[in-house]
């Protein structure tokens, strides 16, 4: 096939008319498919029944010494501290239990930044005449959200294959107003990339001006392999503390897309220091998390090594879909030559970059035919892409079959939005 | 027996004597007993266990058409806010439903006024010069506590036994300053005292000058009878609304001293508006809270009428450890005549003051013979009881054989320690 920008008027003007026949027919069908969010399927989520039965009597409420249906136990209990400690390779006493959401640790971090300073603030962020938050994008809209909503003034880093733009980030963190970066360092959300050795040696030694910077390391997707086995992946709290700054770090992780979404448990892993300090103003809002779930995860999930074998069950489900998108997203929109993306391995996402000017128009036209995509721009700080080319896909929740129909509409306005645009020019 | 304050030096000294001898003997008994905290016991535990096996399939983690094992429903399931609004009397869009601790409910409310104000905020209250906090007292130590973190001035208001002196609130809302109240408004924490009918009028009908003035109404013992029945009690929000204040008030429960301590669900009831305002702010820093476990908890507690039924069981359980209490008070210290308590029918404190001065004291002998109690002053505004005089005794946790050795001590401990101070003036 010809690319589109090869193609004359008259071509393009037959394509318009082939396509706009395809749209109609594929509108007929009436579908009502939504992949808006990285939503676990049912099929993934009966793999982890067993969860619902890891603690069924009083005894088994026990960790150790502990009864976890009392009170107390504010930074989790042992055996759940252990476990993210050897999920995530650092130390118990490095890590703090949340509920089932990390967004609410990553706000707490945040928001208590704003109201009372974190450890090495000069003073509460509120009080601070300036904050920037550096926002690699596209990123996770929800973490951009977070610091948007505290007032932080969002500065958009451009993504690279190896990860944020480095230089960049050097660059900015010279400015003392500039508080701090969102991460996710392992098949970010979007675009799949795996941060390389080189830029996680850069994070970690960063020299920021803000003595408060910090690092905002949401390590969402660090089992989440699909495709191959599991890629380790490096310690950031111990390269912090190599390179004298063993406080510039918060990691985050959870079991929403181990477990079930929503209802798992989650974990703040920085310095002792740190997690000190956090406990404490933890402890004037909360007396726990609930330790029964915490108990029942350890049960089910037991160990780093288990948890992989559990992963291996999910990505047996994923593999396929995440197919069907590259396949189709192969077979339909690359030989137009306008669109870009990347493959991952791992993760719930592929990043689409489709023709500038034309990802608004091209989910409008998904959405008559009854296809629901994330918000264009949705990646972007304050939902703005200044391309307005870039299109979140999220392939884990509808079936291999619904998912098929779905990208099938999606080519189809994908190329119709680019069409349009080229006759217009 | 004739009280302290008739005795001659000579009997004081002959009583310091004899109390110093039963202190003795009593230290030597090594009991290490904890009654810091209103904790169930595990019998109270014990009772509930059919909770952890009231979800146990993927078929029923269903809440009718709603997977409660996937994403959404930031404000809770249907059925769970069904469950409350039934408990509370209100209606289930007036709810929104929280995770194990109603502490955090109230901590998100007052953060977020602070951050970004309430809903009828003028400006978020870290922008307003002065912000000030009325604090019934002897009161809940957590509930000051999130005020003071967030920079508020405690203001104390002294407990009568109809609820907080009304004529003082009502003097004190005319100050634009005074942004709220807390309250513990049936069975009050520690003092045991349920809200006369006339108190609850007279805060529905409270006038305050700040247009975001709340009353911050933490229902913690609605339904905690230990004697008696079930004590119906008014709704706070149907009452501010027929006042014409529909937004004032912000109502808190939770299952803690239901279910498990830690491990349960918790609500916010408030006007449709505010659970409007606060689920939008919400929602930048969660999904939502745990549905598993909102849906064990109806699944196991049905209903408000099948909720009593737990609750009388917990009754059984409880009262002979407050009868322990009382009963070991009248026979040791009444007589002596320095000291007064009230001996309410439910909740989970008694609140003891004795001979101004000598709390403190008393709690260092207490601690000295093994039996830890709440802190002295801790029931009041930055811990500090002007009096010294106040003590609140939490019976729940120890067993009746345990409780009877720890209240044989502090009463010797009580007397011992207003012996001394007679001795000394």
């Amino acid at each position: 096939m010809t690319p589109y920008s090869c193609k004359s008027r008259e071509e393009l003007e037959q394509e318009h008319e082939a396509l706009l026949r395809a749209f109609d027919e594929q509108k007929q069908l009436g579908l009502h498919l939504n992949m808006a969010r990285g939503k676990p399927s049912s099929e993934q989520l009966d793999l982890v029944s067993g969860i619902l039965t890891a603690v069924t009597t009083p005894e088994e409420c026990m960790d150790g010494s502990l009864d976890c249906r009392n009170y107390g136990e504010l930074a989790g209990i042992p055996s759940a501290r252990a476990y993210w400690a050897d999920v995530l390779g650092c130390k118990p006493e490095q890590t703090f239990i949340g509920g089932p959401s990390s967004l609410t640790l990553m706000s707490d971090v945040i928001t208590r930044a704003y109201t009372h300073g974190l450890l090495h603030s000069e003073r509460p962020w509120c009080k601070e005449e300036q904050v920037k938050f550096l926002c690699p994008s596209p990123g996770y809209d929800r973490h951009f959200r977070i610091t948007e909503f505290m007032g932080a003034e969002l500065i958009p880093i451009p993504m690279t294959y190896d990860g944020p733009d480095m230089d960049l980030v050097e660059k900015y963190v010279q400015d003392k107003s500039v508080k701090g970066i969102w991460c996710v360092p392992k098949y970010s959300n979007p675009d799949g990339i795996v941060y390389s050795d080189e830029t996680i040696r850069r994070f970690a030694n960063l020299n920021p001006t803000a003595p408060d910077f910090v690092i905002m390391w949401d390590n969402a997707y660090g089992l989440h392999e699909f495709d191959g086995d599991y890629r380790p992946f490096p310690d950031i709290l111990s390269l912090c503390a190599q390179a004298g700054h063993p406080d510039m770090v918060m990691e985050f992780a959870s079991t929403s897309k181990i477990t079930f979404a929503g209802a798992g448990f989650s974990v703040l892993a920085a310095s002792e220091a740190n997690i000190a300090y956090f406990t404490k103003l933890m402890g004037v809002q909360m007396i726990s998390y609930d330790k029964i779930n915490q108990l029942r995860h350890v049960r089910f999930l037991k160990d780093k090594t288990h948890t992989l074998e559990i992963m291996k069950l999910h990505a047996a489900i994923l593999r396929p879909k995440f197919h069907v998108v590259f396949d189709t997203l192969n077979r339909e929109v690359a030989p137009c030559g306008f669109a870009r993306w990347v493959e991952p391995k791992g993760g719930y996402f592929v990043s689409f970059f489709t023709m500038p000017g034309t990802a608004k128009r091209a989910l409008k036209l998904c959405a008559e035919a009854g296809v629901t995509m994330t918000g264009a721009g949705a990646a972007f700080p304050y939902g703005v892409d200044p391309e307005d080319s870039n299109i979140r896909i999220a392939p884990s929740y509808p079936t291999v079959a619904e998912l098929q129909k779905a990208m099938d509409i999606f080519c189809t306005c994908i190329k119709l939005a680019a069409v349009e645009k080229l006759l217009r020019n």
